[in-house]
């Protein structure tokens, strides 16, 4: 059955094509938009399309931001020689909560998935390797690496020390972790994995078996 | 933590505002805007402005509707005669679901509720007893009952038969109930109330005492 009116209507259809938005949560989301006052349902309406229109890629850490360089990668109190690696920006902002991390990152926008077509040429890897070599794009391009140029710009910014791979403990962050490592191996930079073990708060008893052989896998030396 | 773009931080505070959406969920349906063709986000915009602007209520029975009379209350295939009166808009929907009921309905906005503040002045009783008697408005205005007038617009219509009461089964639409069955008394016209019992499905050895004495209370002949 549909709302009498019309406009509603379309607002719930509109509404449905949200993630978890069925048909019953957009009629209760169109229900309480009938009831905002007008000016705050133009502030939603504004902030959806300046979304679209202002959000861009940072030009070096492809995370997204409206000033490029996003203020992560503008920022000098960052260590812009650690890289941390992440699949999305939400990533990012899970890592950033920890108030621990003080290095930089690098969105590559999704992870080798063969299964749904995302190959290594759909993710921002390219950019990661020319942030580690700005020559990389030549190298692409004629088939060798190209000797550096003197004083090129590249040479002024501290090289990378280290690249701390953060995808997720899964089957294509797996497969996406091994080959950004073997495609990295010939830079000579460190290149370091996130521990996977058990949770703070788990239970060795309900752990699952992958995660308990990682946990013995993984173990220190205290 | 925050986003890195500000726009997007914009959208997911604008988010939180709707019902049901937490600071995870805005997050989540953000990065779904931030993959969504721009075309559509401005539908989507469009949409939520359009609600506003154009969604009135119909002049007839209150519920919400793009033209004026509501499409339920200009249909010729509606049985005028009889008005069901709910109290929100989302409650037509429900009763137009049945498929059974033929008349028009009478959206209150609301139930009595004093611990909310609100009282019969804020609903849209008047309305409803305006289209019982299209005197009303004078009654109120003068204090005493007026002498209907020859020719008046409303004895060209059929009288309304019988008004049904449907508010929730619940302290507030109970007391809605009784104030709207006390009001309406002295207009002569036939007040009923929906049935409250076992619903469909149910069970009687979980049933609640409330609801089980209802059932035992409005039991029928067979």
């Amino acid at each position: 059955m549909h709302f009498t009116s019309e406009s509603v209507e379309a607002l719930v259809e509109q509404f449905t094509k949200l993630p978890t938005v069925g048909r019953k949560t957009a009629q209760r989301l169109a229900a309480f938009v009938l009831k905002m006052p007008r000016e705050e349902v133009v502030e939603l309406a504004k902030a959806l399309v300046a979304v679209k229109d202002r959000v861009k890629h940072c030009s070096v850490c492809c995370n997204i931001t409206d000033n490029d360089p996003c203020p992560i990668c503008a920022s000098d109190r960052r260590d812009q020689t650690l890289i941390c690696v992440v699949e999305e920006h939400n990533d990012v902002l899970a890592l950033e909560r920890t108030n621990e991390y003080r290095g930089v990152y690098h969105v590559l926008g999704g992870v080798i998935s063969p299964l749904d077509g995302v190959g290594p040429e759909d993710l921002h890897i390219r950019e990661l390797m020319v942030r580690l070599n700005p020559d990389f794009q030549k190298v692409a391009a004629n088939g060798h690496v190209a000797e550096p140029e003197e004083g090129y710009e590249g040479e002024e910014k501290a090289p990378v020390k280290e690249v701390i791979l953060a995808m997720n403990p899964n089957v294509e962050g797996d497969t996406t972790a091994y080959y950004l490592s073997q495609l990295l191996r010939p830079t000579g930079v460190r290149v370091t994995r996130i521990a996977r073990g058990l949770p703070i708060g788990g239970d060795l008893e309900y752990a699952d078996e992958a995660t308990l052989s990682r946990a013995i896998e993984g173990r220190m030396v205290l």
